[in-house]
């Protein structure tokens, strides 16, 4: 066993009971509210997180993009669900081809033109790849308008492809006091978007929404899969939002105190091992775990600058734990994850899928 | 050779004919001026570009941290600069001894303690380190008040570490209009913290400063050696700070479009290969490199959502070249760069010292 004091520093480390924790509550969520989980994997990268999600119940996970399908697929996740609005290119087509003989794909498109394009692309596959239609509902990043699933929808299902229902995902939940409205908005567009595909001949047997802030308020009958990812680890921004707290949060960043530098506190964990996400709202590059009235005031590729807020300076060369603002860019910045119980270093787990952004 | 056109999306691409003329400009400058360029690795992490560096008259090279040391004396660049202030802990303490062996290292300090312990750290290896003591020159980042260098340097001196001089960073030269002011600023800060060192019976012989915002205002006499690093590359930072124009910048994303929800464009490039910088001043999250009007309003993982700001879109599947806010945290997301040579792929650099964090 090694003990933390031993590794080098910056490291991210996952608290597995903590983590193990929030696996099961959000499983027994889903469960109560009658709602498959599908967790989105892009926020862990990593296999060994992935099955312990699959043996809390998960249906299967989420991934974003083709590499990612094809990291989990080889780690034996078959059921994968690409929620992102493809196009296929000849190199992609070529990989989803081949990858439909190790899982089963379901595909997002959100147009017309990528549901054709798709289908010419997967040929004979078409008939074996299932998609689903993308909605905005209020995030505004991508997704047809909920009225326009349905026109989406029979394109595709002209073109030779499985249409299976509507996802949408309700980006604008990350925002101070944002969730019901949001959650509210995410349930009005999935129901118009379910009815614009009936209304064209089409039964939505998917609908698929959620996002870690809003997935509290999610509802059978506004929905029947969530795809929460956040939620395993948990991070600054949910914390800041009121979604998790402290006690809840399995991913930080071990961080040496290299200076003491005008009086306040400079950590080698910086943009690098962090990411550099600083929402208009957060009150930081960063939080500190074990210090909750900290702030990373300023952060470079290797200094988190911290306003230490009442009481004695850590020492030089003390260690602290720091919370990124969001988990996803983090866990994406290291090779492994360092899983730590009991303050001693139980395991280690390759980021499998870290950089798979094609 | 490869056509553009058959990489798969998003990749991080290298016009190598312009960033040797930012190598060659930024070396003639340095020749000009009478300093010594010693450009700092941590912007491209990639030993490819650290040799057309050495090639073009480098001094050495500056790195971040002892694991990005130990990359680029691996490959063969054996004068290393550490510009971070150093925390030995027992496990870097003996990758520097090991290190020690096979290059000439340079390491930052910015306190008293910080210098006992890196003496004491590093043991009979002590008198074959050089160390140079970091002063604040206005960033409020890590460094000692520059009248504080000479009882840093004192102690070093007294630990029995060979002080050759003092360096800052001057990173508060990312705003714009500060340039000027910043690079005063810098000269001051440089000459008391010499002046400082001299009234402790030091000589300073390094006097090491610079930025790529304020490279064009370094002037000998205020320091003799110069550590920009972005330069290389350049970005929509310096784009928009006015330190360099489209036609100088080497690094982007290409990307594909892959839908036009809202009326807008899609990219498959998203924060975790661009990196989520954007400070305060910065106009978006990113610019189209062929399209300048374009903004990147709204940045996902791997979504950048662009306003295009006039003239039709650029179809479904069409690919654009993105300039990342802040080239050194977009090139720490992938494992290589495409060089590219007239629109076609001349080589693939392995970004060697990518997470090199300890």
């Amino acid at each position: 066993m090694t003990d933390l004091h031993d590794l080098s520093t910056p490291a991210l480390l996952v608290d597995v009971d903590v983590m193990q924790r929030n696996i099961d509550d959000m499983a027994a969520y889903a469960d109560r509210a009658g709602l498959a989980l599908r967790p989105h994997a892009k926020t862990h990268k990593t296999p060994a997180v992935a099955d312990l999600q699959r043996a809390a119940g998960a249906r299967g996970l989420t991934v974003a993009t083709v590499s990612e399908a094809e990291v989990f697929a080889d780690a034996g996740h078959t059921d994968l669900f690409v929620a992102y609005p493809l196009w296929l290119d000849d190199a992609r087509a070529r990989r989803v081809r081949t990858l439909l003989d190790r899982a089963t794909l379901t595909l997002g498109i959100d147009s017309s033109e990528a549901a054709r394009r798709l289908a010419a692309q997967l040929g004979a596959d078409a008939a074996r790849t299932r998609v689903v239609v993308e909605v905005d509902s209020g995030h505004h990043r991508s997704g047809a308008a909920p009225d326009d699933a349905g026109p989406v929808a029979e394109a595709a299902a002209h073109a030779g492809l499985e249409v299976t229902g509507v996802f949408t995902f309700p980006g604008h939940s990350y925002s101070p006091g944002a969730q019901g409205d949001v959650a509210a908005e995410e349930a009005d567009a999935l129901a118009r978007a379910a009815e614009s595909l009936r209304a064209h001949g089409l039964q939505p047997t998917l609908v698929s929404g959620g996002s870690t802030p809003t997935a509290a308020r999610s509802r059978a009958g506004e929905m029947n899969e969530l795809r929460p990812g956040v939620y395993v680890f948990g991070d600054a921004q949910q914390w800041e939002l009121g979604t998790t707290s402290p006690d809840r949060i399995a991913l930080t960043a071990w961080s040496t105190v290299v200076s003491h530098a005008g009086g306040r506190v400079v950590l080698d964990a910086g943009s690098k091992v962090l990411g550099a996400d600083r929402p208009s709202w957060a009150t930081g590059h960063g939080r500190m775990l074990d210090h909750p009235g900290a702030r990373v005031v300023l952060l470079s590729e290797h200094h988190a600058v911290v306003d230490w807020d009442g009481g004695p300076l850590p020492g030089l060369g003390s260690r602290v734990r720091v919370v990124p603002n969001h988990a996803c860019n983090a866990v994406n910045l290291v090779d492994e994850l360092v899983a730590v119980r009991d303050g001693v270093v139980a395991d280690r787990w390759a980021v499998a899928a870290r950089g798979a952004n094609t």
